[in-house]
């Protein structure tokens, strides 16, 4: 029997990415392909005594259901956290979601019905593009420049679309890496306020700066734009920073709107894990946290250096990038010129014969691909890895 | 600014449950209302070892990402969790989902579109009802008698509406404590074949027997029942056996909709918390289940003759119920005789005012409500204040 499947699943498609990734388990390979943290970073002593604190301290609680909104104390910790990043959020308005990808379904599921518009970023998260699709979405691309997205064309597409909502990355995003300017950042909480449009900024990648911090946060710069705090909403995580495994991430949002997804999250998972919760929130408790930050911070800038570093000696003018100020990816584009490739996957392709792995860019794009660009993490190789999986692109490149 | 929420919010409210929850933080209050296992019951030591093997073995993938299936340690020991209750499925036959809440979640995604028929129990789980609406579900409830469903009513709904699925949770069911028998278990999932229609068996409850182990599940039955396997999907959850906080579920299910199911996951939370998934392997692995196991049934079984007992005792003939032979729950039935209450929302109002809670059981209808019943929880009471608190029962009663 043919299963009576729902009309929504026909809105999304397998992706060609993970094609790709059934090739990687070619022997030798070095691969840029991933989009994880390396858990060679992961502070598994932490996370030891962490579950072991949960399990002596609050047992019954931890191994519980819990609270859908989330558990208490992790709520608590959170919240000091994003205090210490400058954004005033209290424990009640944040709910705890199973990963920051929850709370891009709960958005999905309180927001959107088939048809609606929602604008995100050419090019953007791919799991975003599906999950909202799923909901029946209708996406619209806003582009970017080197500083993140072009705050002109967004405020047309705005204008001449009436998004549900607007969906930014505006830090070190998946896959672009670009960084959205201060002056950018205020006009994106005035174009809220200014249309009434739902901004949803992204964040999982902030606390991942190489030199300088990145300017504040949508939210906490949204005390200084009078009601855009009523339009916006703020995902976070611990995932890149911490470890992906807990799936533990949390979204900030206008009162009536969380509500809502609380509801909805009820009828998902009931709640998140309160053992992952419990140890997340003794992890934070412990203080811990700024010298993780401090680790991985380096260790990614150095790699990122090092890839960086390679692409512009080995390949030269074949490729065009904005070196990333911090996140976990390089966006490159092929150039085309001395006669070098110009398709990301046909090159991806040939790469993979070389042995070196990255992701063609054309599935990161909700409308209007550019074919010519990929995606390289530089996150889970080291730099011998790094020097010798670029040079082997040199070869795919001719 | 009023927020643009999707349509599908207006299917569900804010439930009448929630708020007779909130009276529940009254000082000295005896509660019968919870749906939730025992937190003394939690075998700490053997999760905390789990804790520490899965740290000290697997550290790097026990805290990365995995695979949307499912952590691969964790399927292959529910494999064979379920291989020792009679069904013989192979790890790539079920995937983790957090929480089996997250399976119906999936189930409603892959397959309910809005107007879709879904037929449920008369009555069934609160969280089944306003999750599968969010989906846009039409739910038709077949009534129960005092062996589960009756099949023969069942059958003419199936005829009548051509529902996408049917849902039931054949063994020992919340709300209704019912055991399906043997013979109702096989003409179950002759129907399916019959009318080609999919089953969804919800066993959450299953391992909880007080007495002989129940007739096996639809799962392990349908190997008999030519063509069957093909349209049953079983959902199971170590929550009500091991611990709720690891939100740790699964889902068998034929391998068209297992894939799609994956693939709407992977947009909803990218994986089940790893970490809790290897505690969760870990401990499946140690060899403690069938003593936990043994463990939790004694209490449970003591505490469900000490209500059924005090009922009997008590109220006598002003309530009547089936008495479980597993599970967490009494469902009983107020028949207003001796000039006794007939309403239980009327009663658990005056009950909370006794110092005692529980839930009127009209919500758990998703349609023709029994108004007269109502569901109480002997899982976290002591025999002492279970004795109590009925007795407190009978002073609402007049």
């Amino acid at each position: 029997m043919a299963i009576p499947f729902a009309d929504r699943l026909n809105n999304v498609e397998t992706s060609a990415i993970r094609e790709l990734f059934k090739l990687l388990g070619k022997p030798g390979i070095i691969s840029f392909a991933g989009g994880f943290p390396d858990s060679a970073l992961f502070d598994v002593d932490g996370i030891r005594e962490a579950s072991l604190a949960a399990l002596a301290q609050e047992p019954g609680a931890a191994l519980q259901y819990g609270a859908t909104e989330g558990y208490g104390p992790l709520r608590e910790q959170i919240a000091a956290f994003m205090n210490g990043k400058g954004a005033a959020v209290a424990p009640e308005q944040l709910i705890v979601t199973t990963g920051s990808q929850q709370a891009l379904d709960l958005l999905g599921k309180t927001l959107i019905g088939p048809g609606d518009k929602v604008i995100v970023e050419g090019p953007t998260f791919l799991a975003t593009i599906q999950c909202f699709r799923l909901y029946g979405a209708d996406l619209i691309s806003a582009p970017l420049d080197e500083e993140g997205v072009d705050v002109d064309r967004l405020e047309r597409l705005i204008v001449e679309h009436r998004p549900k909502f607007v969906y930014l990355i505006p830090t070190f995003g998946n896959p672009s890496g670009r960084m959205l300017g201060l002056a950018r950042r205020r006009r994106i909480l005035e174009l809220a306020v200014q249309h009434k449009t739902i901004v949803v900024e992204d964040d999982p990648y902030g606390d991942l700066y190489f030199g300088e911090a990145p300017p504040p946060s949508l939210l906490a710069l949204s005390p200084s734009v009078p009601g855009s705090a009523d339009l916006l909403v703020h995902c976070g995580s611990l995932s890149k920073v911490l470890s992906p495994g807990l799936r533990v991430g949390w979204m900030v949002a206008p009162a009536e709107l969380l509500a809502k997804a609380t509801m909805c999250k009820q009828f998902s998972d009931a709640n998140t894990s309160t053992f992952a919760q419990a140890v997340a929130g003794q992890y934070l408790k412990s203080g811990r946290m700024p010298e993780t930050l401090a680790h991985v911070r380096r260790v990614y800038a150095e790699r990122a250096r090092a890839m960086a570093d390679a692409l512009r000696q080995e390949l030269g003018q074949a490729v065009s990038f904005v070196e990333p100020q911090g996140g976990l990816f390089i966006w490159a584009r092929l150039t085309g010129m001395d006669g070098g490739p110009t398709d990301g996957a046909a090159f991806s392709k040939r790469a993979v014969e070389q042995g070196v792995a990255f992701v063609p860019g054309a599935p990161f794009f909700a409308s209007h691909p550019d074919h010519a660009t990929f995606r390289m993490s530089f996150a889970t190789v080291g730099v011998d890895k790094i020097q010798e999986g670029v040079a082997r692109l040199l070869k795919a490149l001719h």
